[in-house]
């Protein structure tokens, strides 16, 4: 059965990113996973949470935010502030967001810093929340190095990279980063989150009631192991572009983002 | 190296129940995993959210909240009410919860009603979240038999069990159900959540600044799973004696329960 | 005219409680008038409100929280966290337990501490307010018996004991401790606050439409009396016992409580 | 012991009203007692809460809300709506009120209407919520008789009146009506709730670390009565000075209220 | 075209107002234009806000709150506390009276001080933000020839004296200081702030669909000019009868504001 | 004075957009004064306010909501919905939009729809509410036309253009558009609102302890008043270009827009 954008069950959506969108930040990227376009932003700063002061905690602090903007749906979301709190599901995916990173973050060598991390969904299509972590990763790790060059901490507190992805079974296939018909219709899926190096940080069940067997973890770990390798050789294409100049195929990319050709 | 309390690497700690605590709800259970106590509450209501209305969803809905005691936790922990909402950690523990059993009920055969389940941590020493799961589902159990006894229902809406359990890697060895000071120095720890199929609800990685491999993982699993069934055969059992009268024993484990022997 | 549960018309429903069930609190007490249940816990904090410092007022303080879990009552009940702010009764009502707890402590002999009651209703059937107060003053008292133990206070804060019961008049006879049908059918009641030395903290018309007359204050009052006496000499077991191995009595006793004969 | 401003011990302090302060209103005075000032406003509203349709409950409603304006107090007082809730001690006077009004008021005879009191002090010098239930009387009975007229009822709800004042017991004195310094200052002090016919509504103990005995109430009941039936006359006259056009004495009694002689 | 209560197109409402009327405020006024009436006060603390602290700025601060009392408004309005916060006209518009009063307050003569404005609305009849800030104004300018008096400052941080009136068009028709029915009617209103000098803080178009030309701003400026004259000159006359005693003529002023005759 | 980008006195920053940024809006636009970037989008919804049906007020709504995305500023800003609602001048803003467009919209012929405006601002750097106001005027625009197109309303609603500039007075001299260095240097500054036809809709003073003369406001509205008007040749030109083609200078405008050239 095809999939609907025509992709091989194991191929993911066309990533692609936009760097430095948001200049005031200390990092930020707008990355897109096929029509889900997410913007991540990573700012340092110089203090640390109140509690670590009162418990005398060493080093440093990440924390996320995560909010979809109101016209990232095809129905408006209404803000969270309009309703006095973040929504359960903005909390859940929040706190998995930065859960992910401090798994690859070495916060002593971040000294008394805080970096915050804040994805806004500009547009859904299933998988903002591997979308978001992937993205994070993209603009901590510039972060990072923009503190490195500028002296400010002397040791990258980035031990390893952290990308995420969808893999879900759908009518006896097994699927690579789902969109969002695809995860609305599947039988199964989770949200894999993995270092570059292999090892897990989280695996997710998101169905409703929808259980998967051993068999079936295994089927979406190695589709999603694929596409986790793909995703971190474009975190490191990102990271190592942030300070080179421009070049001319990437006016191409950008012009394609929006729609123009 | 001996564990705080002597158990084995893959033992549970001593698991005990009280039912019906809460005579007011459908169904009710005190479920201890060792000296975590959590108060599961199921309560059957006559309606179904508005969402489900506007959107003319058929069937019924679950939903969950968690919530820690203020006197849970060895410093008091003030109440969600004070701060005007509930904490991110307890709003992603009961969406958890909720999942969960969603995962092993089939909504359809609920009717126009919603199953409210509570879980209130009377007592926490780690594991308060794989309690709350294993509680709930034999709360939910009870009340959907209740539900059928008193012909409201035709069909059991509850398809499978579902129970959790933690496992850790700490010092090189694997452990199953840690407790708090065992979580606290693991190297590696996840939250798994199954059926009694043995099928995968979700994989949580709980650990800050810590992931595992795929072979942590399989060790993880392999006394999780020893856990889990535990744990079902432990539910089965007190789901069969909800209707039964209390027999000798029985008063022998209440007396235990609150430390009176 | 017979009561429902078939008692004189000055005889106080069957008052149960076990001890300590909630273990990281100071001291707590699941305590039962008749159906409605509530556990009272006690913890202690080192240190006292903001305002006591920046009004630079010596010792400590006293502060009650009440609450009713969502599964005490026969409908469900929603989390005042739920909605952002505790409800206007439950304000009133912990209000009326501080209240009445720092009228018999001598916050000076506290020392720069404060004492937190936590009153959470698990089953409600007419009569949690008077439960929490009754309950309350057990646990504080072995609070205080066991600071006292260690050596953190040489002097006993504790100058009186407190109980509360409600008293009525319904078809013109005058009875105490109502239950639920009681309350709702009563002509006229009050909740009474009184010390063990039968001094007055609070007399409280809880009657809608109702108001009382000097002659039928008087008549409650005698019933009153009389219920707050026979409360008082079994807070003083309680407290007694707390230090006490477990005896025959208590196991059938907790038996009981949780409807196993 | 003379009182500070050379009052017999029980004599209330100058009672003064304007009547229709905030003609938006269905019925409104500012009431003082000495240098407590209260605009109490009672306003009609044609649909009753949305419990009550539920329940299918008939007749009509009342209820009340109590605040402190920011300027009343000698130290500015945060609103209510900067911090997002009402604080627990207006929660508590404004539940007071609405209990003591609906006692006396027949529900019934409204219809499905919902009078609306709400009492905002503009000036406190102790006993607001004294001042408060008497104002809220008058405001509600001249609404009363307003709808009266306009043949919108055809029977005045208003079974009795209703009034408060404090007492209490200062350096072996029982002093009735205890203005601010007194209140800090007294053994022991209570509210007193009384119908005009002598019966209660409510005896509430408002010291901290204060307990009264039976000779102390029945002290404070010679001098709390007195002072309910001064302030019942005093009722009388301005709901029925409500129809009538001024007259010269009450010019001179406006200049007096805003210090102008 | 008559207006409803019979002025010229460019005459003020009557202006009235009663000093002190909430005494503990530093100083305060009851403003009225017309039928609508505004409690304004003016409070001064002795520190200012923690951002001014942090950020280390000298002088003093000034702030504003503005509410509608629920008794203001034809069909009574919800409390902002009873939602959990101000609405947000009324947070438009204290913002315009803090930074109106602001235009004209060297902040720097004031000290470590905040000056709190408070206007709440007794009655609201169209411009009530209008008569807001004038009375603001007069509150303000008394506070500080009171600190003046009592040596806490030496210099007058009033540099300017400010007030506000709106101007419209209708059928055609320019006219000054609409009432409620008037500003519904109107094809433009706009509200001017001026100061006694004749210079602009604000000019803000108000109606709802609705714009206004250069020869109309020109016009409701002719108009405007003239009625922030009228008003500048009453604040004048009011800012003096501060210190000095009351006359006969303020006995017949005090009746009439009050209706009685 | 040279201007820090050597502007003329009355020359724009360079205004530049990027279309249908969030495809998921009916439209939006990325627009830029200089550095200050903003989200505008405007989403469609076939409902009106609850207010209107209960009103039964004909015709359509139009609603706005404006928020800094928190990596928008120098030093991070909170999300609005981490302190549970929106800050003061994010409310005054977003009321200052909606006001703006609803003054050049015809909400009758929108029929029974909402027009939500949402305004993202993504980095800030002076005049965010300004280009919000012109920016949400394109989104609009194309968002109406894109109904007309579909034959979803048969009459362009939007009756006018609206744009927004500010204008100040920095040394004795008239300056155009000020960044955020000028805006806090400028002794005098305001906002203006005006249509494409040169009505105006609201001068708002914007600085703090500033007033300004009629002279300034003429010499402002000068500058003003020719900022305008380019403006909206953009505006016309941006909404044209919506349903064309990209061409060949959208490319290199692209480009430019994120830095890369």
């Amino acid at each position: 059965m095809p999939r609907p954008d025509g992709r091989s069950h194991d191929q993911l959506r066309p990533i692609d990113y936009i760097l430095d969108v948001a200049p005031h930040a200390t990092a930020s990227v707008l990355i897109a996973f096929g029509d889900t376009r997410v913007i991540c932003a990573a700012t340092i700063q110089d203090e640390v949470p109140r509690w670590m002061k009162m418990q005398n905690v060493q080093g440093g602090w990440l924390t996320a935010e995560y909010s979809m903007l109101p016209y990232s749906t095809l129905d408006r979301k209404d803000r969270d502030s309009s309703k006095g709190r973040p929504d359960g599901r903005s909390i859940e995916i929040q706190r998995l967001i930065g859960r992910s990173l401090r798994a690859v973050v070495d916060l002593k060598k971040l000294g008394q810093r805080t970096l915050c991390i804040d994805c806004d969904v500009l547009q859904a299509d299933g998988g903002t929340r591997t979308a978001s972590i992937t993205g994070a990763c993209i603009a901590a790790s510039i972060a990072f190095n923009r503190l490195l060059e500028k002296g400010k901490i002397t040791q990258q507190p980035m031990t390893k990279k952290v990308a995420a992805i969808s893999a879900g079974v759908l009518k006896g296939e097994t699927l690579l980063d789902l969109c969002y018909v695809e995860d609305r219709d599947a039988d199964v899926d989770c949200n894999l989150v993995l270092t570059d190096k292999g090892d897990f940080v989280e695996i997710q069940g998101s169905g409703e009631e929808a259980t998967f067997s051993q068999a079936e973890l295994d089927a979406m770990l190695v589709v999603g192991r694929k596409g986790i390798a793909e995703l971190c050789a474009i975190q490191q294409e990102a990271i190592e572009s942030a300070m080179k100049p421009a070049q001319a195929q990437d006016l191409a990319k950008l012009a394609a983002f929006f729609g123009k050709k």
